[in-house]
């Protein structure tokens, strides 16, 4: 599978990373804003010893469209920011290209450009793209709507400097249906990032953790979500419809 | 509705607490081997302040059939042991009297004939009845079929005295396909008990957690079981049948 | 080792079950206010099975002086409200019976009048008298003034209808130093009490946590703060006076 | 304060990193058997943005006692193996520099001749030198000693592909006189370590939890050490050594 990468930040590296020491993946490049480093070898760049010839380009020095005819690839995933979709979304599209943005955040008006997108090519979004916080959203989902007179409460852990409340915490609570003050931050020393949800029943208690070791679980998820929705027809995607058939399916 | 209840151990009394204390069940009768207590109002036993007329009654001095006539209900609740379903199953399910068994082991045999039952009338089996525990099966094994890769470990906590490995941890490792040494047993103090699965991802691990606050889970999930199978056709149900519906209607 | 008990609330009961069932200890009598039980004996009203031959006493039919000439003690211990210790303080500190004081709040006035007795007699007080939630504050406590600099955040965990924030998350708060914002309240089910201290470094973090099984814990605390100060010498002490001994003999 | 440093395996380097990052210590040189890497600036190979001229030097090209002349240092601390001390032991004591041992193991005639050169100068020891690891040890040994009674289980997590019991936990074991089989191991996907001491009473639960972050733990517990016996007298020491004045002052 062909694969081009928007965006090069922290995460960004950490999922060229993944993508390079993968072995059904190509990486053909890399597409930023900046003109850093353009030209490089993305391999050379993050210090991965392979053969991947895929270099990094500046959106400054080249137009969306020509790029993508002269460099094709099948899936772009989209690590850059909330307006990056406006400049290759169509391009895209047109192309038969298929779109993972794991863009933290987009307004109504953005989500609705994707949707639309939707109807071209598979578009798929997740504001946090690790499996593990989206099979935290669903577990709990699941068992709010099993029992939905149960207590719910959210501590999520992060390192000291983290200013406000963890987005993901904020997702969670959103999908629940929880108000913000249900979430409790503890910010202490260097703790990576722990999400947990307390389920509280009269007699029994459930609790949903999810800790994160690395950054690099962002790579992995890239990963899981490109396997699970390459063979998709067109729409818009995000990652509960990629769990359900696994439940109908396998359990 | 009207309910029957057959075992008066610890946690079938716990059950029979709870079922007195809650507005939609009547608790008609407890039936068991033993003729202690027999005749004796059951919410004076247990010290409950209600109006409830159900008895205590032994099987050593009234035969199931005439008796079942003479106390009609609409559920049968097993907490009794393995062999109870043969005294009360056929005349049970002639009369479509649903059934919940909550024994915590059937062998092969026993198991086919609660299926056949089946073919009668609605019966349910949970070896462990808590909606909590069945939840976290249910939830664990979603996420090995998402990521049948990950690695998976079980701890299981009880107090100092309890022999074995848990049951429960067992019945946990078998829906998950995973040999008994992944299960970890710590035996401390008091602990009521506590069970862990533990999802170990590269960079990011997930934890489902249950712990026991007292036995009276048991007469909480009676209930909830209870709610959801009295509308169901007949047939041979288990957990998974009464979590299914609410992923495909709510989610 | 003679014991009286002043209150008998859930925990003055709690703590009443312990010592009739503790082979060291003689449960001479409970003293309470209201005339309620009066003369019956505590074994009975408990459903505990033993010799003990302690009766209920009430405050209301007897005046303290003569009711402690005639049936003494070695210890009083005092269950019952901040202005207990003036009903029988004066009387038992004349007589030299020790004074174990479980009574959860004392204003200054108070504290001091308690300091003042413990020039007659011994006089022991704890507001939360568990051993599990004094040697978290000590351990606590010595973390801190080992690295002064960690950052420190309490995560408490309670029943859904407990008000207000843990009275002893406050005191653990207050041992470290640490403003009411550093606790984290979380409500939920059933949960019977649990008191999280995170220690967060840069490359590591440390958490001790306490998890509450049952009020019996006061009993048994009670029952080791006996064992220990029994042999001491007339003075007013707290917890870490009974902990500090085992770090320089034992360690 | 002038340090050296044995050994520059991967743990090595980190406490390197660690020191060249802290103001009140200079790193003067890193000694090794292999000649890789020899004569390069210590703050060029690990990338460190520092004014720090410190080198790389190799046991097969410099005799240890003109080399501790030609670089005289306060402390050294050793990272290496076993047989490292027997290098440099002798002609560190006798110009009475200080030495850290961090070594895993020593057998008993190594930690002889460890305990001798403390006669000269001082010399610290600790297996695992971070300051959670030891903290916890210390905690938990208290606890013991306060309540020898109590039940005592281990939980140590580390990722799946470490082979063996944790050396840490074994230490734990050892000094909470407990038998290998209270150590449960849990090996799953990349947990970088947990250490779980449970301490199980009738009524609650106490558990002290250490959770490592990354590797350069250990530089800052090579620090803290550093600066908690530049003071002490010759002699030999223990991480025990360091925390209990801890307790009597300040607490």
């Amino acid at each position: 599978m062909k694969v081009g990468l928007i965006g090069f930040g922290k995460t960004g590296k950490a999922v060229a990373s993944a993508i390079l020491k993968h072995h059904d993946f190509e990486l053909e490049w890399v597409l930023r804003k900046s003109p850093k480093q353009e030209d490089r070898l993305i391999a050379d760049i993050l210090e991965i010893d392979c053969n991947n010839q895929g270099r990094v380009y500046s959106l400054h020095n080249h137009k969306i469209e020509p790029f993508l005819d002269a460099h094709p690839v099948d899936i772009i995933i989209d690590f850059s920011s909330e307006s990056g979709i406006f400049t290759y979304g169509k391009a895209a599209a047109q192309r038969k290209i298929k779109i993972i943005s794991a863009v933290s955040h987009y307004d109504h008006e953005q989500e609705a450009y994707l949707k639309r997108l939707g109807e071209y090519t598979t578009v798929f979004w997740s504001p946090n793209i690790t499996l593990g916080v989206n099979y935290l959203i669903f577990a709990a989902k699941v068992l709010k709507s099993i029992a939905p007179f149960v207590d719910i409460e959210i501590v999520e852990e992060h390192f000291k400097h983290k200013d406000g409340v963890s987005g993901t915490a904020i997702k969670i609570a959103e999908a629940l249906g929880l108000k913000k003050s249900k979430i409790n931050s503890v910010r202490a020393g260097g703790i990576v990032g722990k999400h947990q949800v307390i389920f509280g029943f009269k007699y029994q208690t459930i609790r949903l953790i999810h800790e994160s070791i690395s950054r690099e679980a962002f790579g992995n998820g890239v990963i899981f979500v490109a396997e699970n929705i390459i063979e998709k027809e067109k729409g818009f995607y995000q990652y509960e419809d990629i769990f359900k058939p696994f439940l109908s399916d396998k359990i």
